[in-house]
Formats: C-alpha cells, sequence, structure tokens
C-alpha cells in the first residue's frame, strides 16, 4: 500500500474555477499532485472537480417470494407469479486514481443515501468530501427504506407525528439542533429556514418493519461483492454496521457516528441502563464469536456536543437524556472489545475542543474538521491507501 | 449559444484507461478536444471520465401539515408538531464546461431515479452515458416514491402480486421482454439472469396514494429553480411531464419514452380507445390554455418493438394489446399539438429500422444508439447548446 507525500494544504480559493484550476484538478485526479486528508485539519479541496473514472449503482442481496401454481398469460392471477424484494441499494462513484479502500456510508433510523449528500444548507457532504480526496464511496439505502422500499411482506406508513420522541419538533430536540423553537447557542448548524426545510425533508419511512438480520445481509452480501472497505454508520445504522462486520471480512474498519444500540456476547450483555423517560438503554446479544470478529478491526465512535454524558447531571428533556446512557452503553461496548483484544476508541468532541456538534457530525456546518479526523483515523489505521496498479 | 465544430469520434478502444487517455478526459472536460452527440449513430465516449465540476441533491417542493397545539419539549405529544412531505427528491451532477441545458430524467410507475442509472446488465445508463458527453443530468424520484417517499397521508403497501398485471411475471410481458418465461427472439435485453433479477429490484412501492397535482408541483417548483432544461419522461412518468410543461415555462423540450396517458384540452378529449381486456384507454382533460403551452416546445415520443400498433391484428395476451390503444391514442395527442401549430412527433423505432425495443428503450442493450437518437434531437431542436461563460 502505497501513500502520498507530505501533507500539502491545497489553499486555492478562488470560488469560480479558471482554466488552470481546472488542469491542477486534472493533475490531482492524474495523482501527479499529492493530496493528503490525515492532517486532522480541513479538507481544502471542495473546489477541486470531482473525476470519476465511473459510478452506478446496483441492488445487492435480497429475497424472491413466488405464488404457488403457474403463471397464465392471459389471465394474469397471482399464481405462479414472483416478488423481488428485502433488497439494500447501492450507488458507488469511483474516482481516478482512487485510493485503495472504497468508504460505505449508511444513514441511520428514518434517512436514507441523503445524509451524507449536500448538506441541508447546501454545501458538500461526506460523498463529495471524500470523492474529493479521491476515495471510492458506496452510498446505501437499507432494506424497506427509499430506493430500497420494495419488500416481500405488506407495509402500513403512519404518516402522523408523535405521540412519543418522533415528531418533527421531537426529532429537533433529539438531533440536538436545540430546544426548538430555539438553537442551541452553539450548534453547528445553519440557522436559515431553508435549511431546516431541507432537514426535516432528508426522512423517508420504512416501506415494512425490518429486522437486523433482513438490514445487514444484503450490505454483507454487498460487502463480499465489493472487496475490501471501510464502513461508515449513522445513529440507528450503528448497531447494523456491527453486525454487518461479523458477516463479512471485507468490513476493514467501522467509523460510527452516534451508534444509539450496541452488541455485547450472549451472556455478557450489560443491565439496562436508565436514560430517562425514553429509556432504559439496552445491549443487543449476539454469540461470542461474532463478537470477536469486532476485535480484528479498527473501530472509532463519534459524539457531539450539547447532551449529558456519563456522570453528568440528567436533562429534564426526555429527548436530550436519552443520549447519556447510549453513551455510557457505548463505552461498555468500547471497554469490552479492547479487553478481548480489539482496537475501539470513543471521541466525546467536546473533549477536544470541538463544540456544538449535533447528533449528525457529517453534515454540521464543521463538517469539514469532522472529515479531517476521519481522514486522521484512516490514516492512522492504514485505511487510507492508494491504488496505483491501473 | 455556442456550438461545438463538427463531429469528432473519439474511437479510442483501451479498455483500461492509461494516463494519456485521462489526460485526454482532462482536456475533453476543458472543452479542448470537440465532442458531439448529433450524428445520430453510437455516443462512443463511455470510457472517457466523468468530470464534475460539482453535484448534490435536494428536495424541491412539498407541503407541511402542523398538528393544533403547542409543543411541549417534555410530554412530547403531537400537540403542535409537524410533519413535512409530499417534496421530490433531485440529484444533480454538473459536468465541467456543462452544455447550456440540463436533462431531467424522471421515472415511470413503480420505479425511481434507477432507470436511468447503471442499466440492468451493468452498462452505462442515460445518466452516465449524457454525463460523459456534458450534459448536466438532474435525476429525480417524484413525491412519495424512493427517496421522496415521507408522505403527509398515511400508506399502505400491498407486497402480493396481482391479480392484475402488476406481478412480476404480467410486468415481464407488458414492458416487453417477452412471453414469461421466453425472451422474444429479437429483444434488447441480456439473457443473463442476474440482469432480470436486477430489472425486478429497480422497483420501489408509492408511500401513498399520489394525485397528477400532487406529483407535478414539486417538479415545476424544481423547474422553476433550476432555469431552463429539457424533460425526459418515461411511461406512466409521461402524464406528469406533459403537465410539469404546462406548468413552468422553463420546460424547454419534453422527449417521452413510451408514455401511457396522455392530456387533451377539455372538451376535445377523444372517446376511450378499447385496447383489450386491460383497457379501454382513456385521456386526460386539462384546461386548453395549458394544453397550449405545449405548442410552444419540441416534443419527442419514442417507441419500441413487439406489441400491435394501430390497425395492426390485436395481440390475445393483454399485456401486449394495451399498447396498442396508447400507442393510438399518443397519436391523436401529437396529432392535436401539431393542429394547434405545435411541434410534436412520434417514432416508432421498428419503422427506422431499430427492433427488438422493450418499454424501457434506454437501458436497452443498444442504449447508446438510443442515446444518439435523443442527442440528434437536442441538436435539431437547439438544446445541445454549450456554456461557455464560466
Amino acid at each position: 500500500m502505497k501513500r502520498t507525500g507530505p501533507f500539502v494544504r491545497v489553499a486555492f480559493r478562488a470560488r469560480r474555477l479558471s482554466k488552470s484550476r481546472l488542469l491542477l484538478g486534472s493533475l490531482f485526479a492524474l495523482g501527479l499532485v499529492p493530496v493528503a486528508g490525515f492532517a486532522g485539519g480541513l479538507f481544502d479541496s471542495d473546489d477541486l472537480p470531482i473525476v470519476l473514472k465511473t459510478q452506478g449503482s446496483f441492488m445487492p442481496g435480497g429475497a424472491v417470494v413466488t405464488n404457488p401454481g403457474t403463471f397464465d398469460p392471459i389471465a394474469l392471477t397471482p399464481d405462479g407469479q414472483t416478488i423481488h424484494g428485502d433488497h439494500a441499494y447501492a450507488q458507488y462513484q469511483v474516482p481516478l486514481n482512487a485510493r485503495r479502500y472504497p468508504l460505505v456510508m449508511w444513514h441511520g433510523g428514518g434517512q436514507f443515501t441523503k445524509t451524507w449528500e449536500t448538506t441541508p444548507d447546501g454545501r458538500d457532504g461526506f460523498q463529495n468530501i471524500f470523492l474529493r480526496q479521491r476515495y471510492t464511496t458506496y452510498l446505501i439505502d437499507q432494506p424497506r427504506r427509499g430506493n430500497a422500499g420494495r419488500a416481500t411482506t405488506n407495509g402500513t406508513i403512519a404518516a402522523v407525528p408523535g405521540p412519543g420522541p418522533t415528531g418533527e419538533q421531537g426529532i429537533f430536540i433529539r438531533f440536538r439542533l436545540g430546544l426548538w423553537p430555539n438553537y442551541f447557542p452553539n450548534v453547528q448548524f445553519s440557522h436559515d429556514p431553508e435549511a431546516l426545510n431541507q432537514w426535516w425533508r432528508q426522512q423517508t419511512p420504512d416501506t415494512a418493519t425490518t429486522t437486523n438480520d433482513q438490514a445487514t445481509d444484503p450490505v454483507a452480501a454487498m460487502f463480499n461483492q465489493i472487496g475490501p472497505a471501510v464502513l461508515l454508520t449513522h445513529s440507528a445504522g450503528g448497531v447494523l454496521g456491527w453486525i454487518t462486520a461479523t458477516k463479512s471480512s471485507n468490513v476493514r474498519g467501522v467509523y460510527a457516528y452516534e451508534p444509539v444500540t450496541q452488541v455485547f456476547p450472549e451472556g455478557q450483555v450489560p443491565p439496562p441502563i436508565d436514560s430517562g423517560p425514553l429509556g432504559p438503554i439496552t445491549g443487543t446479544p449476539i454469540p461470542l464469536s461474532s463478537f470477536l470478529k469486532l476485535t480484528k478491526i479498527p473501530i472509532e465512535i463519534i459524539w457531539g456536543d450539547n447532551f449529558p454524558i456519563t456522570g453528568q447531571p440528567p436533562s429534564k428533556y426526555p429527548d436530550l437524556e436519552v443520549w447519556q446512557g447510549r453513551y455510557t452503553m457505548a463505552q461498555k461496548f468500547v471497554d469490552l472489545v479492547n479487553k478481548y483484544g480489539g482496537h475501539a476508541h470513543m471521541t466525546h468532541l467536546p473533549d477536544i475542543g470541538i463544540k456544538g456538534n449535533t447528533h449528525f457530525a457529517m453534515s454540521d456546518l464543521n463538517n469539514k474538521q469532522i472529515a479531517g479526523l476521519l481522514g486522521k483515523w484512516l490514516h492512522d489505521n492504514r485505511l487510507d491507501g492508494e491504488q496505483r496498479g491501473w
């Protein structure tokens, strides 16, 4: 695995692309201008062009249900007809001179690929930020969600918000933009009303209920198909990422933004943790032999700001207090992975001086700084390699 | 509107990209190598890189429903909470040195953006084909479909196929791959079982029922936002395209693949047309003042092979016979647009020697030839312009 040379800050700041700028971008794509994202700082390549060898999409995994009987092409009864569903949907983009390991980006609860695309206020999301750094990207919709909405079982969708924390004002709090209708003073989210409008619209419902196995089997199949790659997860995608990593050895690392549920070996699941009215927080048991696979890859968990972490006084707001137990349970997961010889780590962003992040740091106002942390982690774990063999 | 010079066939055929090839691609992106797609032949740019100035996504249009009452951040009842939904989802890609008019690609019934992405057998779809020709592309999911699945009303989804033509074997016939399980001898569809598997999986259900206005208002809002562009439609998207073109003057042309329903001025809707057990075929009335807007833009309708057109003996297979009435009604639409001074035209591909196309020519095995026809139409209607002003 070759590496680029020393970090070169591409400080070109012209907002309109010049031809010389385009030529620089072309040389960059050719690998003739070394650029690295591991310095822990900003990724300053946002006005470089995105140069793709190819891009595409496919539906990995899934099930087929076949009705009994024989198909009649004139009567067109259900007899003998099939339904294909329960697959995932993946869209990939491969830069010229791509780095060795693709980044697979998995959304959280209620969302879809959009989590990683244009931010609500219209800036580059992680998709573009890492493409401009020559990482191949795979953005997925999990089975029974978004463009992978074709299920083999019936579903019902309730559009009415709540009761509970599922209404949009509740989500505003739980995703830690602020206490509706007020933003947190330091929040890394635009106060432009259109940004909030776009953010609320980046949700789409499940077309049917989904088990962890139904969600992870197609993604594991995808990893087996595409080869070694790094998995990024968000929120409810967290536990699905851990399980996927136990199902495919091509998951070479997992970087999880605020995973809300963790896995533990059967018989070693910690007791439920009180976490306010929306708790308690529980762990998900998996076989020890599966859990041990998580000790073979680097794991990082990232937490944002504006919620009480372990040991701090509880919040009176259920949508904030729910995070305390989740944070505590995630630390227990990290500790157990490491006790078994693993390489897991957890970062509370305020502890390293990065303030105001929401539940979705990958699209926050400081998301290039957040991307820089990921770039450093990829470098430190030798996952930022480059493929020079084409 | 400037034009490129004479057509230059880029005949480079190396399957693995060389550095000189990449440099050629870079020069192409800079506009230094003239390439045009209007010769009516193949688009031979499939191994050129895709060079993007930027790409992104957003959700145009939509509704907001607000519950009565006052939001309580501790009780978290539905009181005062909102739901944002009924928007469309759009993903755009802007090549360097992009041509003037973007192509907006709208799927048909039961499908989503995938219609225009990688073909079922893994080749470039129209998205890549036209990006490589420096057209900006917008791929959309219509409201209550795919990544635009967030609706403001409840929905139910039935996964069981049929009765009727909605089962997958029925769709196999109706989309004219063949008479299940046999392919038509000349069909432009791969016989690889994995291609059929992927094709069946490129469906996703509506999350709630949708009216024509609910589907078209957000797309018209998008056109008003993005400026002049050309609209491509498929199948059930056809009538939505006609209506959208009456709602935004930024729709500068409509190119429709097998539109299944047509619009007519109120009071001038033709009588229903018998078309076998799945008929009769009816027209959709709109105000005359709206219809007349369709006379101001170029319109093209494309039909494939393997169904009886007007005047031919009927098929005994309902899923084939249904096309005869649709074809006849579309001709009546074209004739009336032209009677009012418009510029509409209909092409039956077999009549110009192009055989075996299915209901979805944009991803058929000969889709580069099909793209070439569109390229010629864009050229002939001065819609292939280039933007040199950046």
